[in-house]
């Protein structure tokens, strides 16, 4: 999508490590008028999928999934990291490995909110090596849901994520798919829409 | 505000501990066209107030957080709170104790996204002991800033912190206030608007 790789090719920064830094207006501060664009075009490209919820994955999912399930007009369910005392023990859990962080966390889910036959729209902000969004189709399937898809905002298209999970049959929409990127010389590729 | 007063009554549980379950609607499941409308509530509340920015903090703040930016359109910016490999050392923080996860973390803010001379509007969905909205305050002031005020979804009434932050000359909006509740009898008052 034009409009989001124009962004991040004007203040997207390329840190160590391969991070690709999108924090001035996607996962820290947040541009919510470019979000709520990014949203409509989620929302243009599941018109033909019938979506009864959207899931997501604390923290930095949260805002445009909160988006895009305002677009569809369904609830927004929410994977926690970390077990609250106010989380009842009835929960779908997957273990996912963070690259960033560098640990491993295990997502939970109420089981009085992910059911038998929903159908489930994915929601995250980025995809590189695909553990979260791999964790969240885990727990949609021990529910007994189905996942219709997955929009993410930006992904790493080097990385095995992406192509790992559309090879599992999960239709997955990236609004930008990063093909390379140049910390010398600050500047990213895109593969074409 | 009746609204969600009534459906704090049908769906909210309480829970050991003094704990006001909202987790079916508010922060963990969330129903959107709700929350879309809680938003424009507070639009209106604040509407002669000038927002340059909205300042929440991870993770089940940032929904409602979200939908309040769009209202206002401008951006919104999340408290992290905990740091992690791509946010950039210069950030404002503040240690804040969570009474429901009985730990203190440090909440982090990165210098690029708070400034001398905006006006920052504060959204949360929980008021209690107020240590949350305390560090917000306390960033934003860090940065020069000015906080215009402070919108919570559910504040407990009967706890502190929202008569200590209101003492501070913060103008707190709470949608519902929770004067008491009745575990055995599972009833919740309200103080009225």
């Amino acid at each position: 999508m034009q409009l989001l790789e124009d962004r991040i090719r004007r203040d997207g920064k390329i840190a160590p490590g391969d991070v690709l830094r999108v924090d001035s207006f996607i996962n820290h501060q947040m541009d919510i008028q470019l979000m709520s664009r990014l949203a409509e075009e989620f929302r243009r490209r599941f018109a033909d999928t019938p979506v009864d919820k959207v899931l997501t994955i604390e923290a930095s999912g949260i805002a445009i999934a909160a988006l895009v399930a305002q677009q569809f007009g369904v609830p927004l369910v929410f994977a926690k990291k970390s077990k609250t005392s106010n989380i009842p023990d009835t929960v779908y859990s997957c273990p996912v490995r963070s690259y960033t962080h560098g640990n491993v966390n295990t997502i939970l889910v109420s089981r009085d909110y992910l059911h038998a036959g929903e159908r489930v729209l994915l929601i995250d902000d980025f995809l590189a090596h695909g553990e979260a969004l791999r964790g969240l189709i885990d727990v949609v399937e021990q529910a007994g849901g189905t996942v219709v898809g997955a929009g993410i905002l930006v992904e790493k298209a080097y990385q095995p994520g992406g192509a790992d999970i559309r090879a599992r049959g999960v239709r997955v929409e990236s609004l930008a798919r990063v093909a390379s990127m140049d910390a010398d010389a600050g500047t990213v590729e895109f593969i074409p829409d």
